[in-house]
């Protein structure tokens, strides 16, 4: 078969991934990459074409898809122009800035009848892929809490991200991804209401902090939070790092770390609901909350899924090729941005939002 | 000066603790107990009456005070007696069921002029107290989130609490005091919107998880989370007891244990927002997150706060002279109870509950 010709516009950060992990794979040729900054293409590869402009790129009969990777406020213009020349389309997520953009992209490569979908390579990320087979595996029992966080130390954010007009912020960088896992994990599930935080604590300009809160019409509570200044000395717990914690009535799962670490936590008995009787079982300041006897807790290992995030582009080139559905579907990450918009009006107006 | 005497109500688990405590002060004598179960008193100590009902120990002339520690179901109806009886109160919290029993209890006390306050004696708790102390220095700079947390691991409720109609459930046992220290630590602070989540997760009538955010207008997000079952083996962060996060745009400060254990947690320096800038610092799979470099977070000891519940009666014992105020005054548990209900609604309806 021929490779996928790829040409990337955006040799940022994400541009120069897109660059060493694709020139690596089988079956993906990277074409050419542009920037409108010119000094960005200094270390392109060679072989790789350099282009002088972004319409350079998109009227290159040699790339079959352009992979868009420039700042978020750029997305739109570059879908329109991308779709017009006939190029099919991955975007770097978040796709849109609103709903009402992509809904225009939408339009548009439906119109043009080109390929189009979202760089949501999170999807596949060890943490989440793991929690998201204990919750499959349903050895949990009836679910009721589901949370997942990320915090930093620094207020961290970089390059274009500190500018509100470019998208910047976290809710689009990281929010996007972490509310997408959450959303993906329980397919089926609507929300039925939306509560959130976002806030800018050390940034000037853009939310370095969010907590958003959906209850889902299937019983659990999912809460994201994400804060880049929030901080413990706790690095054994791998505090500046990834955080899952899944509640059941037959068990709680927990992960902290990217490089999943964490356990299936279960007691060996629990509460005989006392009937009648006036028990006496004081013991500290109080008799329900306190260190277990020894061992009441027991665990279980985490499933171990192999999962990687070259898996994004493999399972691209399948369905490029008709032979199965692409991994991310833009319906889905409509829902995203919809989600997202919900939540910045429950933090503005500090109620909840009825959702879906 | 003359003891105060106390007659106690109910000798369960809250009525044996307050027979050690008080039985060990100076300035304070136990009258006498009763209990509507004649096998509670079998083990109360020498020298103490044993009334053969309520109604006797309400009528003792040697009796001033009735420190009512009965089932939640029963405070209403023991108040009203002891208050036509001429006696000053303690009640045990909650205090009443639902505000419109306080308002029937704040009338009939002040119609009958008698001292009436409650117990809550964890506003001298010395987890609350250090992260209470820590918010008092202001030290954290601009606060924007506390957590407030406690885990447990059997789906613990004893006695009476697991049932509905007396007044079971972890809300009322223990939500009462982790509402009643947020509201206690922001005096001035009006809450906005309430959103939350109460379930029972493995008790058959009564609720034994929460997660309650309230929204300060101080621009304070706080959040209490209880869970009877919610489980990791994680011991050395004393998980089944308490924990307090604090989030500053200045540092963090958290607590772990009823014994508190933690740090106030700050960085050498802030991120330096990029201007201009193209940066690459790529190191794992985020720039933004990951193990800071050795140095970058500094801490420092939290501060040291002398407390005890035996605090809570010497200030009743000053407060009964007049000498000062009492420390839990009936309009501020009146304010916790409404809380409480908006709790409910909001559980109930899944949306947020717009409170004051």
């Amino acid at each position: 078969m021929d490779d996928i010709r790829i040409g990337i516009v955006g040799h940022g950060f994400m541009g120069h991934e897109h660059e060493k992990m694709l020139t690596k794979m089988d079956g993906i040729r990277v074409v050419g990459i542009s920037d409108i900054d010119p000094k960005q293409l200094e270390d392109v590869q060679e072989g790789i074409k350099r282009y002088a402009s972004n319409d350079e790129l998109m009227h290159d009969p040699e790339v079959d898809v352009v992979l868009i990777a420039a700042n978020n406020n750029q997305h739109y213009d570059l879908v329109v122009q991308a779709a017009k020349a006939g190029k099919d389309i991955i975007c770097e997520k978040p796709v849109a800035m609103t709903t009402e953009e992509l809904d225009g992209m939408l339009a548009v490569t439906k119109e043009c009848g080109v390929k189009f979908t979202v760089h949501h390579q999170r999807r596949l990320d060890p943490d989440f892929r793991t929690m998201k087979a204990v919750f499959d595996q349903g050895s949990l029992g009836k679910v009721y809490s589901i949370k997942s966080g990320l915090y930093g130390f620094n207020g961290n954010m970089h390059d274009w991200h500190v500018y509100k007009k470019e998208g910047g912020g976290m809710l689009y960088d990281w929010g996007v991804h972490l509310l997408d896992q959450i959303l993906w994990m329980m397919p089926g599930a609507k929300i039925q209401s939306v509560y959130a935080d976002l806030r800018n604590v050390i940034n000037f300009e853009v939310d370095d902090y969010f907590k958003i809160l959906m209850r889902f019409d299937n019983g659990i509570m999912a809460e994201v939070e994400l804060g880049t200044y929030y901080l413990t000395d706790k690095m054994h717990d791998k505090w500046f790092e990834r955080h899952w914690m899944i509640g059941g009535n037959q068990g709680s799962a927990y992960v902290d770390g990217f490089e999943p670490e964490g356990k299936i936590v279960r007691t060996t008995h629990l509460l005989q609901n006392v009937s009648g009787q006036r028990t006496m079982t004081a013991a500290g300041p109080t008799r329900s909350f306190g260190p277990p006897a020894e061992g009441t807790i027991v665990t279980e290992p985490l499933p171990t899924v192999p999962t990687c995030h070259e898996d994004y582009f493999e399972n691209y080139k399948k369905a490029y090729r008709g032979e199965e559905e692409f991994l991310v579907k833009v319906e889905e990450t409509r829902r995203v941005l919809a989600l997202m918009e919900a939540v910045r009006e429950s933090a503005r107006t500090g109620q909840s939002v009825a959702f879906e």
